[in-house]
């Protein structure tokens, strides 16, 4: 939170000071049950919590029961719950499923909810989890908020010297925005059923409620068409998705409260789809599947009527079999070259008075909006969709700024986010965490304010397939999904990544690979030798930013080797966040502990290097980072030599603070599309120790 | 092989061994072949190579073409061929896809083959693999024996400085046996069709070409039943395969020359049939799904037409699913109490002339022989099948021991073997490996050996869940898949072990769990703290063996947690292999090197008690092995102890072997249903300084 700053110049300062308490005691009273419990790894951070005094113990006679009008999805949900206890605690617990037959009375966990939720947006999610030392109680007014109560209860298994319990509490809960999500690319790259299964488990335990499935692209259409086969046949390279592996996932999904939005992006995007359909684009044909990243010319030609036919019955096809409400439309980045090279198309536009190609999209949204609305459906799709010919009762997906959003709302439109929740750009937690669909300084009224549904994280697939997505996705989106459920001002970086750290352990027990797959890599990197300087190495890099991997002289397509170290490395470097913790400590407080753990990790990197050097003899596929692992093995000697001189007192000499300069500098480079990650903290040190 | 002892005291022994000698040139030659090329870690060993001098490059120009009659399979392996060389290797290939467009001179590696191979017993399968230092070659007669060599070139990729290669070398290879397979029972646990298509990449990986789908037990029906939905709605807790996903694994499996036998199992093991059918089984209803484990007595009645109607409509059904003409019908572990207890069944005996129970059975399976035949299929069931009054077209799964199958084929059945293959019994690679369908000494005659189709590994899963599985089918089936495609000679349990190590590494690359999951399962149960002590014990100790997991004080049920230290040991020790050898090698040769291996890991496991005590505070469900823990510091200590004492030259005193003694005796006692692996090894040491 900001630091205020108030004059006691004048006497109005008062009456200001008491309207800042005023404002300021839910505030604060919200940091201190913050604080007060941050010992309670939860994720999302509940509304609120009250601790109590005891703990429920968890034994082999731990049993469950439904209360009240109990729906077949929560039955099947509380039976999941109790193979999630007996697989971490290891109790040979007595229930086989929970049916309706179970004694609501004398059962330790009773759930009760009201009806059955409704699995579309705005459904009543609330839940209150009450714990006592001998009952369990979640309520709720809907299974869905009853689910995300067992997903709290399940977060608070904890452990003593006696075994494990249940901490007693008092939480009532419920989530800030109704729209949290998260889109999967299946296009760039194929993902089959059981990646998105597994990964709707993890989204139902960060209590996400949105799976938005981008099944169309330049590069495939996902999806089988039962009218127009050739979308499927000749766009996917034989990887779709059949309609009974779609209504599969739907209800998978729906029986984890979450809803699923597809998306079908057109005009633009859509080269897969003239492969089979050349006649519908903007130039003539024949096409091909594209096979590399970036925006691509081919478009639908908006001025055929052909077009609308086409769209009208696929979109009839899909509108029926994909269930929710909304569906999007993608809209994202035509390009507008066909259009520009198309003479038909300028005449069109000519005699319709469409001045540009912004507005003949407008049109073409126009028309798709009448063939969505005739089959029920709302419409939704990218900042490019926004004009001031739409009506207001599509919503805009938010993907180039959080200033679009804004206008979009002041223009009486719904919005959700994803600008700034694009994890394929591989950008740290913390930065995602703080990315506010409503930001503290919004300039938007309250009314504007309920216009923002939510947000979503974006899985974009150029560079991730089904090996790597989970570590992609995982645990970050975790801090999205608190974003978008707690509180404005749950905002404490370093309380979320320790609640992060073990939200992704738990994250595994939905059979998510983001953790197991990073050994696997490493060890095919190694080519199964012993890869521990391999990973001493991997442990401080990340794979570089943004989109900074397409511009590093290597040519990215859809069919080229995502197994590199770039692949390995985690978004995230643990090893980098507790090394710069432990350098802050150290300047700042001279702590000795967090000195001696520097001290050992540096005289550790210094070593590594002839090691992999040993590795890399038998692993050619990991050579491109030499140069890495020698800039780590010279700026640790610096850094080392750095603490001595700090300790001593003693300032280097210039020729030293130069050199150090220059080695600093090149340890900063990429190699093979990762950097150092601990640089900043050992150049921290390097400037102290050159600074008086 | 034996030793062979030949007496000289006759001239007629001159002829004998003559005889002998051209027998054994032929072995010899092949053993000295096998030695010569040991370094190629291939699995199965192939029949014939020749190592050539020279090595072709991997770069990323290489290109692949398909000559001869390409069908759309060989295509599609050729171009995951394509994916898996990038993946190991990090080269951005140049190609997306093979097609038929792919100008085959230039290319490098050259797959022809003259027909598209039918996916049934007795198939082609041969092939032979040809490289030199510019070009590859792989022909076959037909696409499933191209597959075949398509894998073996995959094992064969080597790495030196320069980079990836492939060496200049000559194989002609074919299978000893038609029938090599892998049962998998998704009953007493439910397999998601991810794991199924997994381990079928995996048996593709190692040339097995049969998937024995068990689908019906007691605990659950596991397929869609659209003319008796009641087998599939009442019978399998909503855990089942739809037709698509039926169809869609049989496609998967076809694609990689595997053939799908499903089993139904009957008249026994089918208390789940009769949850929905009640009036089918031999004593009234109802029926529950039965979620224990063993024999339990519910059977179909064999005495109303009821029973063949049902079966006939069913098996009518499912027989159009499954193409393979084989078609198993189980028949193990019929107890006949219900036959006994039934008035009915007794009397239509009596009338009848059947004189038991097996007599019985027999009636039962002609009468389904009669519905199979008219659906064109051939029947396969176990062992108890075999009866005088069976025909000679079925094919005996002799589980019970190999004499029944020898006794089969020496009737005139044709047989396949799953005794000694069962790999739920947690028994080591080299005893499934030396067990051969047809023992080297085996009665029978030429014609009769051909009766022996082959064998299938079965993984049980009373014990296994979608977790372990990996870890219990892979790599022991490895071994297996060489015993019956491999020379009969081909018995080197080291050399087996050494290819083992990478096959089970290789494995890995279909995204098999067999290696990930074990950290996976350690981290949970350490409560996602530091578990370096607990893997240094679970390195060592192994889950009990046979049937003992059921009777030793746990009671286990179908949901009972399959998540503890037992599941997460890995059946085959490698840590305990290691220490025996140089064990061995300690005291045969007093290697001083293996002295000092075995030193060191004494005083880690000496050290590791008290560890693991901590872990053990956080961590209630890996407390019952703290006995084992302290048994191995305590043996390691007697160990380190008797080293010292041969290294002085010192015999102990009478205490001190008395004391060892009653160590030793100790901890050979299981805990926690697993046991010390290494304990035979330091008794050999301990004895070793106790004896002259």
């Amino acid at each position: 939170m900001k630091n205020i700053n108030i004059s006691f110049s004048s006497p109005k300062s008062y009456l200001l000071i008491l309207i800042l308490i005023l404002i300021l005691i839910p505030i604060s009273s919200s940091t201190f049950s913050q604080s007060k419990t941050q010992k309670l790894d939860l994720m999302p951070y509940p509304q609120k919590i009250e601790i109590k005094e005891g703990k429920f113990r968890l034994t082999p006679d731990f049993t469950i029961a439904i209360k009240g009008s109990g729906n077949e999805r929560i039955y099947k949900s509380a039976s999941r719950t109790l193979r999630r206890i007996a697989n971490r605690t290891g109790l040979f617990l007595l229930q086989d499923f929970i049916t309706n037959n179970d004694e609501t009375d004398t059962c330790d966990l009773i759930i009760s909810c009201l009806k059955p939720g409704k699995v579309i947006l705005g459904e009543d999610e609330s839940y209150s989890l009450n714990i006592n030392e001998r009952k369990i109680y979640i309520n709720a007014s809907t299974d869905l908020g009853a689910m995300h109560g067992i997903e709290t209860l399940l977060q608070l298994i904890a452990v003593d010297e006696e075994g494990y319990y249940l901490p007693a509490i008092k939480i009532d809960d419920f989530p800030r925005f109704p729209w949290r999500g998260l889109l999967i690319d299946v296009c760039r790259h194929f993902m089959p059923v059981d990646v998105i299964k597994r990964n709707l488990d993890g989204l139902a335990a960060v209590k996400m409620n949105v799976f938005h499935w981008h099944l169309s692209e330049d590069q495939g259409f996902r999806v089988e068409s039962k009218i127009y086969p050739k979308l499927h046949e000749l766009g996917s390279d034989g990887f779709y998705y059949t309609h009974e592996e779609v209504k599969d996932v739907i209800n998978y999904a729906a029986e984890r409260g979450i809803r699923v939005i597809p998306e079908f992006d057109v005009p633009g995007h859509a080269t897969s789809w003239f492969v089979g359909y050349p006649e519908l684009a903007s130039a003539p044909g024949p096409y091909k599947i594209e096979r590399n990243w970036g925006i691509m010319n081919p478009t639908f030609n908006p001025t055929i009527e052909e077009t609308y036919t086409f769209l009208d019955n696929l979109f009839g096809e899909m509108c029926e079999l994909f269930p929710d409400e909304y569906f999007h439309i993608g809209g994202d980045e035509n390009n507008g070259k066909q259009w520009d090279a198309n003479e038909g198309i300028q005449k069109f536009m000519k005699e319709n008075g469409i001045e540009d190609n912004h507005a003949l999209q407008a049109y073409f949204n126009n028309r798709i909006l009448n063939t969505l609305t005739k089959y029920g459906k709302k419409m939704i799709g990218w900042d490019e969709i926004l004009h001031e010919n739409m009506p207001k009762n599509i919503v805009i997906h938010s993907w180039r700024g959080k200033e679009a959003l804004v206008k979009s709302a002041q223009q009486g439109y719904m919005g959700i986010l994803s600008n700034g929740y694009y994890i394929d750009l591989i950008q740290p937690a913390s930065f995602h965490y703080l990315n506010d669909p409503i930001a503290a300084d919004s300039p938007l009224s309250e009314s504007e304010k309920k216009k923002i549904l939510g947000g979503e994280a974006t899985s974009w697939a150029e560079l991730v397939t089904y090996e790597t997505i989970d570590s992609r996705i995982w645990p970050r989106t975790a801090a999205i999904a608190e974003r978008l459920w707690s509180a404005q001002n749950v905002i404490d970086v370093d309380g979320m990544y320790k609640r992060l750290d073990r939200i992704e352990y738990l994250l595994e027990e939905h059979g998510l690979l983001h953790i197991k797959n990073y050994d696997m890599m490493l060890r095919r990197l190694t080519n199964n030798t012993d890869f521990t300087a391999l990973k001493n190495l991997v442990d401080v890099v990340e794979p570089v930013k943004f989109y900074q991997r397409h511009f590093q002289g290597v040519k990215y397509r859809q069919h080229s080797p995502y197994s590199r170290i770039a692949d390995a490395a985690r978004p995230e470097s643990k090893t980098a966040r507790e090394f710069s913790r432990a350098a802050n400590n150290f300047l700042e407080n001279a702590n000795k502990e967090d000195c001696n753990y520097i001290k050992d990790i540096l005289i550790n990197w210094i070593g590594n290097h002839d090691k992999l050097k040993i590795t890399m003899n038998v692993s050619p596929i990991i050579r491109e980072i030499e140069p890495l692992s020698n800039n780590l093995k010279l700026t640790a000697q610096l850094t080392l030599d750095a603490i001595e001189l700090i300790e001593l007192n003693i300032k280097p000499d210039l020729d030293w603070t130069l050199k150090s300069t220059s080695i600093l500098e090149k340890a900063k480079k990429p190699y093979g599309q990762v950097e150092l990650r601990v640089i900043d903290a050992m150049e921290k040190i390097i400037k102290k120790c050159c600074s008086d």
